[in-house]
């Protein structure tokens, strides 16, 4: 691990992401070291203001481990689940936190460690750390997918991340990719978004229907994850590369509709669905095989250079985006003070 | 028409659309006052180099005319038809203005009228009139359609254009809004894309296919144009009505799409074939179709205040995004050399 700069003349960045089963927080410097991190776990039962005060003491106790000052630290990120009211600083109704309903926790959690909170959606966080430091820090604009029990997203451009005027921006789970009759129902209720074929969820539900006709060393496997679905892909499971080859193709579509819209320099597929990555064959294949969907459907401008990758930063991409966009605010506050 | 200032407090913006037929431009007050405009033709046979030196007399005139001095202009800000390189100020490959290919004409106007221009896709800078001075000037985030020939578009989220990696942002025309088999072609070549559904050019087409089979007054009239179909439609014509239904429907499509990407806080229609919009019958019901259909589609947070309408500033929008792109540029300047 790096030793911490001393002098003050390099501001640190705390980062702070809330799931619904940890939070995780990190120290991360203005030249983009991440300093050190820790996690604790949330139990859904507490309330939030047990959470602010954990993580209160976290920030102190991760310090004083790195040798940091505290006034060394001059702002904060935070990521929550959605949905929210970024303006409002409140978390709204998060499903997997159902005690932190209307929640103010960007102002109480300012209040509690004594800085400025920025607050932000934590696939967006997500996003601006691997633009900030991850797949896509050589880049200016980015579109990133989150795979995970939903689909979410992130999207930004030159350092400024498309939060939406509800707090709704970048939900690329919900771009219409299917418009025939019988398209799937998303869990929002509504037909053919992208969320109801390429979540780990629907790749779980379109490989049980699958199962119903076809063989697979997956029969067997209760209760089936999407994890389990790229395993046996990886050992030649018929089936199961079947699934993996529709889900990067319904990517394909969702990317090729983003691209038309944004035009960005990179787009990178994250969340728990691919941290297996370039790790494995079937990760690879999978994104090869999106590739090249993509470079026949969009511009040529657009195929030509566009990088499509899987991101890097794994679980840590929101704790460092949430303090990367804390130094982005902070960054501009500074300049506003000089004019 | 309002007295130009006469004090250099307050700086003007020369803005420049520059289209297949005409070169519109005027100036613009930093305040967003239109203080006047001209347009002359752009005969696709003459050279650029012959346009450029029509432009730098015409804003000679025009100054003269308004009792400007030179220096009170402090930008100018250029609007050209695309494909375009915006980071490279060319354009590369314009449909209807042959003699113009790859062509540097950001930096040669820059240099025949001494300012420094701001070059921006024709779209966006109307997107931008619209939300400086026009429909969505009470708005901080738009995202704006144009449907005339094609179906182009504009982002513009807290003065800040989306123009992309590859000066294609926004290319709203070519979202796939029908992945059905029998998806209609792009002009680009592509399947189920939203302009080959309601561009001028699709309204004609999908209207010359319904009449092989249907009766309607539109039987009589060619060449048929989009406008022929609205006036039928005003007139009470069912097929021509059935044809503005599905417009309506197609659009509706293509604005839940991009509600999801972006979450604007409004949304506009303009170009040629909504320049009668609220001023018919025909208008107001189409919109009123797409409001209702995209209410059924997007997040109720979105659908209860997401703004959709017509755009106002008609065929004065691009030079006045033009001018106020400028006016952007020329701040942010003003910012960083007072740093």
């Amino acid at each position: 691990m790096p030793t911490p700069p001393k002098d003050h003349s390099q501001p640190l960045f705390v980062g702070i992401d809330v799931g619904g089963t940890s939070i995780k927080l990190g120290l991360v410097s203005d030249s983009g070291i991440v300093l050190g991190s820790t996690s604790f776990s949330t139990d859904a039962n507490h309330s939030p203001e047990v959470a602010v005060h954990e993580t209160q003491m976290a920030i102190a106790a991760l310090s004083r481990q790195l040798g940091v000052e505290s006034e060394q630290i001059v702002a904060a990120g935070l990521g929550t689940p959605g949905p929210m009211d970024l303006r409002a600083g409140l978390i709204l109704e998060p499903v997997n936190l159902p005690g932190w309903r209307h929640y103010p926790i960007r102002d109480h959690l300012s209040e509690a460690i004594s800085l400025p909170v920025t607050f932000t959606n934590d696939a967006n966080a997500a996003a601006y750390g691997e633009f900030w430091l991850g797949s896509a820090r050589e880049y200016s604009s980015l579109v990133f997918f989150t795979l995970g029990t939903g689909v979410g997203g992130g999207i930004i451009i030159d350092d400024f991340c498309v939060e939406g005027a509800h707090s709704l921006g970048a939900e690329l789970g919900h771009m219409r990719i299917d418009t025939q009759p019988n398209a799937r129902t998303c869990s929002c209720g509504r037909p053919g978004h992208l969320e109801a074929y390429a979540s780990a969820t629907a790749v779980v539900s379109r490989t049980l229907e699958a199962l119903k006709t076809r063989s697979s060393r997956l029969n067997d496997i209760r209760p089936l994850t999407a994890f389990a679905v790229f395993s046996a892909a990886e050992q030649g499971d018929e089936l199961a590369n079947a699934i993996i080859e529709e889900t990067a193709d319904f990517l394909a579509k969702g990317i090729d509709i983003v691209s038309n819209v944004i035009d960005p320099q990179a787009v990178l597929l994250g969340g728990a669905m691919t941290f297996g990555g370039h790790g494995s064959i079937v990760g690879r294949r999978f994104l090869e095989r999106i590739v090249r969907q993509v470079k026949d459907s969009v511009f040529p401008e657009i195929s030509q250079s566009m990088k499509i990758d899987f991101a890097q930063l794994g679980s840590e991409a929101g704790f460092i985006g949430a303090a990367g966009l804390a130094r982005v605010q902070y960054r501009a506050s500074q300049i506003r003070s000089t004019k």
